[in-house]
């Protein structure tokens, strides 16, 4: 099948999965790019796939022809791309021991970098304040460079997630209290919290760390990118 | 002095420092925001100081105020800031010991959170292919919150960089290949060079190099951001 009308009514309701709410009603979200493309192939959560016109295909499910009007039309690139795949959203898992905590992070890209960061550093889970920049916004699931799909990422109420956590050592970051993370003992079962770009950790929420650690460096610099910040803590955690 | 008109000469002229090749021409760029202002008046490199009618400046430099019409015009940024300065390029230091290479970064985010890390983990020098993003673009200005001042930032090509060298150990970076970054002695006079995001680093750049380096992680994920694992490298340098 070819698709090469803009009014067509797939058309019409493929351009609405770039708003949220849309996204949200429906529990899917979609990607662009054949490396992301694969990834959701292969974790078997595409629901329709769209292929610029011309270009052959490898993956061993129904595909949508479209022409490169209909590409530049739904898609959220300035370069578009030649796959174009709608996902549902992945179901949720246990949380598992190692948990790193997002406190109202707002750059699409620094959240993108930290879940794909949490994949490479072995960390079980991801949870999102629900203030936090949308998971499925695209420049978020771009920068995941398809490690959203490898990722148990939950979306909560941090406040009411931490108190009711049994037998964790809840961890704060701050760029200069605490222990310095090179000399801390870690225990098994963590997790990790990362405050926002401009203010850091919310006062409500540092109440309920039970520890403090930084990140050693110059004190020219007042701090460093959250994305990095959170990726050295979770390389460290994982080399323990 | 106050500039209420759009069509006024010296907002005419601001408006050209957008461009890089005028900004080449002439030496200048521009930074805006107070914090970012006020780290470049403390490093004496203000040649003009723009600020909104009606705020306060603490800084003792001569001030032209603007109307908020004539900051949207000339500001770089969606929502406008209060300050806006022009600023006179760096001199270049010495290369000192520590020195980064970065082969074609092409993310402005990468290359400004790069330079804020290179300040936290005490790296001397950053020396940017000529290929790479311009340092003087307004995101890679913004990412480097401010410390770009702080650090000695030269354009070179590479190659003849790297083969003019004496006495430092040039390492390589690479998704698995050479040692872990860990478990590696690093001496005092060293060079780390960073591929770009998609390609790494390039053929004739990887045979200058001494040695390799790693950062150990999950094999699901095939390689971290490149602002990440640079710092990443400089982290594990400085606490070496």
């Amino acid at each position: 099948m070819l698709i090469t009308s803009l009014n067509n009514d797939r058309v019409k309701e493929l351009v609405k999965l770039k708003d949220k709410k849309y996204r949200d009603n429906n529990n899917l979200f979609f990607v662009e790019g054949y490396d992301i493309a694969l990834e959701a192939y292969k974790n078997n959560i595409i629901k329709e796939l769209y292929v610029l016109e011309g270009t052959d295909v490898n993956m061993d499910i129904p595909v949508t022809y479209v022409s490169y009007d209909v590409m530049k039309k739904i898609s959220d690139m300035e370069s578009i791309s030649e796959y174009y795949a709608v996902c549902y959203k992945r179901d949720e898992n246990n949380i598992g021991n190692r948990i790193i905590v997002l406190d109202n992070i707002q750059d699409p890209g620094n959240l993108g970098t930290i879940i794909r960061s949490s994949v490479a550093f072995n960390f079980d889970t991801v949870v999102l304040s629900k203030n936090t920049v949308d998971l499925y916004n695209p420049k978020v699931i771009r920068s995941t460079k398809g490690m959203l799909f490898n990722q148990n990422v939950l979306i909560r109420d941090i406040e009411l997630f931490l108190s009711e956590l049994d037998g964790y050592t809840v961890y704060g970051t701050d760029v200069s209290n605490g222990n310095n993370i090179k000399e801390e003992d870690i225990p098994s079962k963590i997790v990790l919290v990362i405050g926002n770009e401009g203010r850091g950790i919310s006062d409500n929420i540092k109440k309920l760390c039970d520890k403090f650690i930084y990140i050693s460096m110059n004190s020219e610099c007042e701090s460093l990118n959250a994305s990095v910040a959170a990726s050295i803590l979770m390389y460290e955690v994982n080399n323990k």
